[in-house]
């Protein structure tokens, strides 16, 4: 799975990356016909869920893509490479809104069937990178927050890369695309 | 809050009580834009999610309402008249759909802040005169359920109401709408 920022680069790696792999390419919210529908419910429109809300819309994507996607590319054997997954949940809704990432882990377990991923790559980069990176003329809802939430969905994904080094790897994601699809190669070799 | 299957004049009798009370009336899925969205996804749309997407997207809706509607109504002492809530959750994704209860009620419960109504509504209604009511050629999703997916839910419904006789009424919702409001008016005094 690829975590990270706005504009971090993620569906750029994973696309590479799962090229470079054989593997299944998705992305949440997203991959389905109801994730969709669902991402622009989230992104596009000029809505204003709460927190709560917000979470359970992504969650709901992310069990259609589950079970739509995911477990029947694992079940026939394919490698699986997502941009964006249950990390994303956590930094944004937990971290940067402020919701109990205990409560959130719990749901997400729900939603998941218990499905993790093996690897985890943490596209890190300072968010005055990022802001450089966004066409401030077409920033989606979660673009247009402030830097503040931001900062702290970046700050949460580095807690929980941290937290579990077993599965997640942290890749610089400053520089041009083959050098850092070349760190996330090494990273997770 | 009323609850009960298609066809069987909730919102009907909904807005008949909350005039009667001077109470604030409200639906769900819907009740606020976010709502609205989704209630979209999950009736109009030729979507299929699976249970869970299906119940998270329901209990993301609600998570909109109770913040949105239902606790500032309440705090400013207001009555809440509400056509479903979390009775429907547990009726059509888990009694109709075979998920857990429990589990349900937990997310349910998280979405909610606890938030609980007073007394419950069942509008019980035989399906065979639900079908005869729904007019075949613009059923929604869930009306387009087959028979065993009605009874199921209908049952699951009668389940709930039998359990907590504390807080539910069950009303026959067969006749003209000015008998069954009567029936409601009597079952809540």
């Amino acid at each position: 799975m690829f975590e990270g920022g706005e504009a971090a680069g993620k569906s750029t790696q994973a696309a590479l990356l799962a090229e470079r792999l054989g593997a299944v390419l998705t992305r949440e919210p997203g991959g389905t016909a109801v994730g969709d529908a669902l991402r622009r419910l989230l992104l596009d429109l000029p809505l204003a869920p709460v927190p709560k809300a917000e979470a359970l819309m992504m969650l709901a994507a992310r069990a259609q893509h589950v079970a739509e996607v995911i477990q029947p590319a694992l079940a026939r054997g394919a490698d699986v490479v997502c941009d964006r997954y249950s990390g994303s949940t956590l930094a944004y809704q937990g971290y940067g809104r402020g919701l109990s990432l205990t409560e959130l882990r719990d749901v997400d377990h729900w939603a998941t069937e218990g499905r993790a991923p093996d690897v985890v790559v943490l596209l890190d980069l300072p968010v005055s990178v990022a802001r450089r990176r966004l066409s401030s003329s077409h920033l989606d809802r979660i673009e247009a927050e402030g830097d503040e939430f931001l900062e702290r969905a970046r700050s949460g994904y580095r807690h929980l890369a941290a937290a579990d080094p077993g599965r997640w790897r942290v890749v610089d994601a400053v520089g041009p695309v083959d050098e850092v699809a070349e760190r996330v190669w090494k990273a997770i070799e």
